[in-house]
């Protein structure tokens, strides 16, 4: 899937929601946790119900690795459900792998050849042959840390390096967009950090940004449209638990498929404001 | 298990070998290639053959990743099979990981409670809530990436700070290792980074280094003890295919045997020349 292709659905569906399947088997509503499918029957009552709200589902395999050879069997079934049921839907692994050379090309195998997902992200700490790997497969993107929503982004995301006059953040942004291109790279940047979206947005003014943070994190949609939006939107705008979470009842996925329109609705609103729709 | 346990194994069994079984599945010999259990298979014969020339296995999740749920079972079978036969052995996961502090704690619960890994590497991008997790589980280990051994270190590892007036790589390994303690917290620093292991040294006198890049990558077992090595030998150093893939033959484990040998004989030498032995 191209940038072209992602613009037109964004357009299309008037959203640029990407949907986090989250989904902490602790945390999912008790008559489904019984189950023995237990987390992909969550998962598909999501999809099934919030499909037409979102652009993108994030899976993060933290919360399927946590339980072990079964959860990889959820995360695996998870992907298959939507890429055959929704292709149009850009599906994100969020992984945060990074490897030498020939390790990251196992990684990229793993999400892109036995698993149809879409995009990966990946932690940019080992530098350029660790994210080379993934430019490699047509279609197929790579989605790079640059400014994390958690409180530790301080911690050495925000130094400033002498060679490059720049945070590490804004200096890793601006090496890996030259590795590849627009069609094949984006960063995350979260949604609390609403005072460097705008200059990241100055850095790479056509380059997507995946954007966690609003909702239990506490970002704002609106502040981060007004200051990420791009002509081709180039922003979309994660949210996990505030919607999956919603209701721990018989009618959680009508719960969260409201939520997620309400979301949605708002999205429309940023959309039509910046003249995307 | 504490670093006092781990020093004791290095005395007995004269070796601070970790084996990485790195085992790509199109690398394995051919015989075993065709088994169901290929990859368990070929893992569990270099287990019994080379377990008294080494103090640790690494198993790097990626290649087992690349082949999905199955690849996933051979990850965990291999753990489990190297903790049910030799439980003094240092069982690491070379997972990378790290993520925001929930989610974190996920990946901690994959590699410490679905299975018996005693450390996981974890990526130091995002700071301290995101590697805080790993370190509330007693006897278990982060191991930090500090300088890698790869020619993309280059990228952002050694970006000279302003506020810290030091690479980043100096002040990833002096921050962290407050974090925790020289019982929890080890350091992934490249064989191939000579110049710079004294620095660190220097700044960790009595932390744990895992090094890789002997081998297949080039870097001198010699010149890494003579820089590296403290009171408390303070080393595992890393070889993976250099030895597990020495052979396609049917005699391959016991070709794994003899080269794992070679090395453990060159590190005895060495532990005799630091007293440690």
């Amino acid at each position: 899937m191209d940038s072209q292709r992602l613009y037109n659905e964004i357009q299309r569906k008037k959203s640029y929601l990407c949907i986090g399947l989250d989904s902490d088997i602790e945390k999912i509503p008790e008559h489904i946790r019984k189950e023995k499918e237990s987390v992909f029957l969550f998962n598909k009552k999501i999809i099934d119900q919030t499909h037409q709200t979102c652009v993108a589902y994030k899976i993060n395999t933290a919360f399927y690795e946590a339980h072990g050879v079964k959860g990889w069997e959820f995360l695996s079934q998870t992907a298959q459900y939507i890429k055959s049921n929704h292709p149009e839907i850009f599906l994100i692994a969020d992984a945060k792998r990074g490897d030498i050379g020939n390790t990251s090309k196992m990684y990229a195998k793993a999400f892109f050849e036995q698993m149809p997902f879409d995009a990966v992200t990946v932690a940019p700490y080992m530098g350029k042959d660790s994210i080379e790997p993934f430019l490699e497969f047509p279609e197929k993107w790579v989605i790079i840390l640059g400014l994390t929503s958690n409180k530790g982004a301080a911690d050495f995301q925000l130094h400033c390096s002498v060679q490059e006059k720049m945070p590490l953040y804004e200096s890793v942004i601006n090496t890996c967009s030259k590795w590849g291109t627009k069609d094949n790279t984006m960063f995350v940047v979260g949604a609390t950090k609403n005072e460097q979206i705008k200059t990241i947005r100055d850095i790479i003014p056509k380059h997507f940004l995946l954007v966690p943070g609003i909702g239990a994190q506490g970002g704002s949609l609106e502040k981060v449209s007004d200051d990420g939006m791009n002509d081709k939107c180039g922003l979309l705008v994660n949210s996990s638990r505030s919607i999956i979470f919603k209701d721990q009842s018989k009618t959680f996925a009508n719960s969260a498929k409201k939520e997620a329109e309400k979301v949605q609705k708002n999205m429309e609103s940023q959309l039509i404001k910046y003249k995307i729709i």
